[in-house]
């Protein structure tokens, strides 16, 4: 099966969370190669992520369950990249 | 006949669909190098994607067919770019 | 003569045209290397295409007639590329 | 003297003008190596163009005789390059 | 554990801070590799500045003491990037 | 004394002027390597330009004296580079 | 101590202040390999400067000496970039 190589997940996490520490243990799944959060918004109790994750074949429930050690939930998927290359973004007019 | 290199796919899918695993199935077609999925607009029922495909040889019945199997339809497709180079598009004071 | 290397075109073709196989038809004129087309705008009845064709001598006729061929019609040729080389656009306070 | 290596010109043709031969015409200019042509504005009866002409040691009044040829004129001369180097423009806070 | 290799921070420094003094010594710290503060405003009593940091295995408390020894906090992490490679941010229609 | 690199000057000359030849003339001073002049406004008498003008150890004087030549003024010098190195501008919130 | 590589200064010089002048002197800093200077208000009595300054080890108090002595002050320092690589600023989404 095609592999994923990157993901986005637009993520919520209790305003006690440690956003420096969630990005470690991103990382620190086995097919992660790199993590990268993005502090969208924060509000009283909860903050919103911008989570990009790429590797050689991400699995997402493996990403949720240390979301969820951090007592975060994805709210949506934005991106996927799967196959044999790193398709990128084009715009068109429909954009 | 000339090959075509990239498609550019407005899609809708039910709102239960896996766009992870949706990606990965585009992504397994035989002339699918890769795939890159964005989620364009939530709605309660459905989901907007606009879906980047490159190839060598691609066949949009069958890209089709797996959006298909996801309950998905194809709405418009935006982008085509066919032949021995992959011609990029260029900003003009008509756009 | 100089040589024609790249041309944008504002086509318009019917509702029911095949955009896919036009960029395919396209590309497969003899002058050209490659095609690119962008879907601008749907209406009921026509669809806006912006087509960008490349290649080494681009015959203007050869491509219309294959776009007439898909009930289509260049509404006008909004870039023209000619020379030994490729010259780019450059920005100006005037535009 | 000092080469003239680019010219950006405002260019008024008739509506009957072909854009693409008039490309063609500048770009077999001795001294032009290619010549980018961008329709600007379209009316009732002329064409506006912005003509990039780039080359080795370019005469403006060779150029101007083609445009000529073609039923068109220069409205203004919007940007020359010229010397040993090509200089690109710089942004400013003046801008 | 996965290295933290970015750390962009939003922080508050008391008006009469040497900003540059901060920078040097936040980039004094043992796994800074460089340091970069953009000053995004300045109040009367307080400067708020953007420090973004990069290194090999960033430790967000040892940058936090630098910056409390200034008489700043760090008044939220904007940004987080982890692991084996630098995953560089990617647009998505959500953003 | 540091070497001036680059010079981008507000320059004033009469409408009457000939841009073409006075591109020509201000990169034939000898420390010129290049010369890029936009036309920035057009009125009934004078016509503004931006001159960008590189080299190695550029007199704004003798470029002053070229540009006088065509009746011409400066009006503003909006950026100077100077240096062994060239620097660039570096975009910053104050901007 | 950490090395200052990149100083961005908001500066005011009186009117009659010679910019070219100030940012040779800039750049004849011992420590400075160069200087570029934007001219970014320009009212009756003064000038407002954006001053670059780029180099191995620079010390702010050496260039605030150089800006004296051609009337200036430094309203600002809003980039300092310090260590031993250079760190670019990085957008988020709290810029």
């Amino acid at each position: 099966m095609a592999k994923v190589r990157r993901l986005v997940l637009d993520v919520m996490v209790p305003n006690i969370a440690d956003v420096t520490k969630l990005a470690q243990d991103v990382a620190d799944v086995k097919t992660v190669h790199g993590a990268n959060i993005l502090v969208s918004e924060i509000d009283k109790e909860v903050i919103n992520l911008k989570v990009i994750v790429e590797g050689d074949n991400l699995k997402i429930n493996e990403i949720e369950k240390v979301i969820a050690q951090h007592g975060g939930t994805i709210h949506s998927v934005d991106n996927v990249v799967a196959g044999k290359e790193i398709v990128e973004d084009v715009e068109t007019p429909q954009d």
